[in-house]
């Protein structure tokens, strides 16, 4: 039984931005040579976060829509009297969403459905550089 | 410290249908002899999500409820543009519950809390053969 | 590779209320002595939920404020049928973030990042006793 760890790290362009992560996770776990065990992926930050979706761009409008729903654009923030930074929204949809997911291996291989990927969402309201931890324990 | 894997395979009746697995995942538990680690709960499909609740006729109504609030039946998807099938609330609602779960195993039992049961929530808009994975890591 | 795992205990003022567990969790890391792996937080019971958000008291009333749009006071739970006790959204907002969070350790330290803490959200509609299990698998 082992751990192996990477962390990647890339660009995001705006608000909404939707990143499909799934080749660069199953990259990491050819890597550690795990065959059977869990990949943990991880945002270190409070305005991003994991999910897995059908990596198609109708969905992609159609994610960012609902969490509108969850916490709109025009309503105030209680957040804006700690930085004034016009983000409230974006840090309670992350918390709503979460940071984490855990997705197993078997066969060496993610158990992922044919059409469900592994996504992170940036809810910042600008573009930011990002980090994702990658972590794997299995044999 | 050992993996253990197991898949369950079951049918669900329709949209909204929620199904306690926590019997099934017991009894893979029991059969890893795990005494401490943890199981994680994994749905292979992006129409799908795992969560707990207290599984009772109320709460299955009240859910389902919840996520119409969250991505209606009654507004457009983008996602329609892709496959013409109908289920773009499906696939924004298992986004944002998600398709993981993991409970710690303490001295050979789940942590639930008494009236906590783990399911498995069918988003998709029609009846669906579904399986989930179920793997141990412990000792 | 080991496990280690400690069960955490508070109590909690009021229903929204918001904890921040890092630094307990922080400790247990510390006691595991576990340097590369994962740490699974995870409420046992249906009315409460774990998450990380941006300690800042905006922030912990901006994320209740959004729970109370997915699921309102003022709406009829079927739940209600059950027991009568009035929690029914607390139910099901719970069910929507979830009971569990896993974090990566790496070089002995959990991979948050700075404006990030590990909380537990009190959604039921009452003070309660709480307990919260820390479980560490790793090396």
């Amino acid at each position: 039984m082992v751990t192996f760890t990477e962390t990647l790290e890339f660009n995001t362009s705006k608000e909404g931005d939707i990143l499909d992560l799934t080749g660069d996770v199953k990259r990491v776990v050819k890597q550690s040579r795990v065959s059977n065990g869990i990949v943990t992926v991880f945002v270190p930050g409070s305005t991003g976060a994991l999910t897995t979706i059908e990596y198609e761009p109708g969905l992609l409008q159609d994610l960012p829509a609902a969490l509108e729903r969850i916490a709109p654009s025009n309503v105030y923030y209680h957040h804006e009297e700690m930085w004034h930074d016009g983000n409230g929204r974006s840090h309670v949809r992350a918390s709503i969403i979460g940071p984490s997911l855990t997705v197993p291996i078997v066969n060496g291989e993610l158990t992922l459905g044919t059409w469900q990927q592994i996504v992170f969402i940036e809810l910042d309201i600008r573009p930011r550089r990002r980090k994702v931890i990658v972590q794997i324990i299995g044999e």
